[in-house]
C-alpha cells in the first residue's frame, strides 16, 4: 500500500502517539488533509508553541505557560495542603476530580537506583525549600505503589519528618467498581493492611 | 479543568478527528508535547506539507504528489479496466485489499440535485475523455449504493453505453462475517436480487 510521501509522513506521525494503530493513523491523516488551509495552518503553530511555550511553574514544577501556575497563584488553594505526584499528568488527573483544593508538587520523576536517578535528579530540593518557608503544612504522597514510588516516598519521610509537616500517602486498596474475584494479589493485600474500622 | 492554553488548543485540534473524544484528544495533545523538538518541528511541517504538496493526478483525480499518480503511471496495471470511485478514500481502501490490478477515475464527489450537485460539478468529463481515448474499456462503478451513488450510476451508463464500454458495478449483498438476523432489510433485498447460481 502506497501513500503520497507527505500522507505517509502524516501518518507515522500519528502513529506515535498512544493507542493508535495503522488503521487509526491512516484515518487521522486523512481527516487532517481534508482541514482547510487556515486550520492546517493554526494546527501546526499550535504543535509548535504548545512545545515552545510551555515551562515550568518556578513554585510546585507542574506545566504552565507562565511563571507561576494556576493552581499556586489562586487564591481559594489552601498552599499548606500539598500533593506530592511524579508528573504533571498526576496534577491533570487530581484536578479533574475536582475535589482537591490543596495545591501540588509535581517531582517529575521518582528516585530509581537502578536507574541511576538520585534524589538530586528530581524535583526534591525545592520541595524541602517550599516546606521550609511554610508554617505548618500536610504533605499528601500520591505516588505510584511500585519500588521507586516507595523509595521516594520514604526519603521524603526522612528528609522532612524533623519539620513541622504532616505526611500522609494515598490509600491502597480496591478501585471502586472492581470485582474482588479479578484483582491482583498484591492489591488484596494492600486491601488488607490499608482496612479501614467502620465500628467502634 | 483549565489547561494551558497552549495544551488546550491542541487538545481542540485533536477533537476535530474522527473518533478522537475529550479523553483521547487529551491523551494524544500530552503525548505530543512530550515529543522532542525536533519531532515536533518536523510534526509540524509535515501538516503544512501534507496539505501544500498533495495535489490530483491528471488522470484519475485520485491524490498525488506528482501530476501523475503512481498507479496510473504503473506499468502493471491494467490501464483499460477503469474503477470509478467517488472519493480517493476509497481508492486507498481497494488498493488495501490488494486485489484489484486495474487503474481507478476519482468523481471527487456524486450527482446529487438536492445538493445542487450535476454532473459538471464532478469529475466526470475527464471520464468522458479518458474512455474515449482507449480502444476496449471495462468501467467498475464502485459507488454507494444510495439514491446520489444510483443517480451517478445511471448517468455514467446514459453517457458512455454507446461507447465500446463493458459497464458493471459492485455486486450487493450480505458483508463477510455478518449474520443474517441482523442485517438491515435493504441489503437482504438486494443480496437476493443479486443472487448468484452455483449449481448448473
Amino acid at each position: 500500500m502506497n501513500f503520497p510521501i507527505d500522507l505517509e509522513k502524516l501518518i507515522n506521525y500519528y502513529k506515535k502517539l498512544p493507542g493508535i494503530g495503522e488503521r487509526s493513523a491512516e484515518r487521522l491523516a486523512i481527516a487532517t488533509i481534508e482541514f482547510n488551509n487556515e486550520e492546517i495552518e493554526e494546527f501546526s503553530k499550535t504543535l509548535i508553541n504548545a512545545k515552545n511555550n510551555l515551562t515550568r511553574c518556578t513554585i510546585c514544577g507542574h506545566i504552565t505557560d507562565n511563571e507561576i501556575c494556576d493552581i499556586c497563584n489562586s487564591e481559594n488553594r489552601n498552599q499548606n495542603l500539598i500533593c506530592v505526584v511524579e508528573d504533571y499528568k498526576s496534577v491533570f488527573s487530581f484536578e479533574k476530580s475536582g475535589k482537591f483544593k490543596g495545591t501540588y508538587h509535581v517531582l517529575n520523576g521518582l528516585i530509581s537506583p537502578i536507574d541511576d536517578i538520585g534524589p538530586e535528579d528530581i524535583n526534591l530540593a525545592s520541595l524541602e525549600n517550599r516546606v521550609s518557608k511554610l508554617k505548618e503544612v500536610e504533605l499528601i504522597l500520591a505516588l505510584k505503589p511500585t519500588i521507586e514510588g516507595e523509595a521516594t516516598t520514604l526519603y521524603i519521610k526522612k528528609i522532612l519528618e524533623s519539620k513541622n509537616v504532616t505526611i500522609s500517602r494515598l490509600s491502597y486498596g480496591i478501585p471502586i467498581g472492581a470485582d474482588i474475584d479479578y484483582l491482583d494479589n498484591v492489591t488484596l493485600e494492600k486491601a488488607l493492611e490499608d482496612r479501614k474500622k467502620i465500628s467502634e
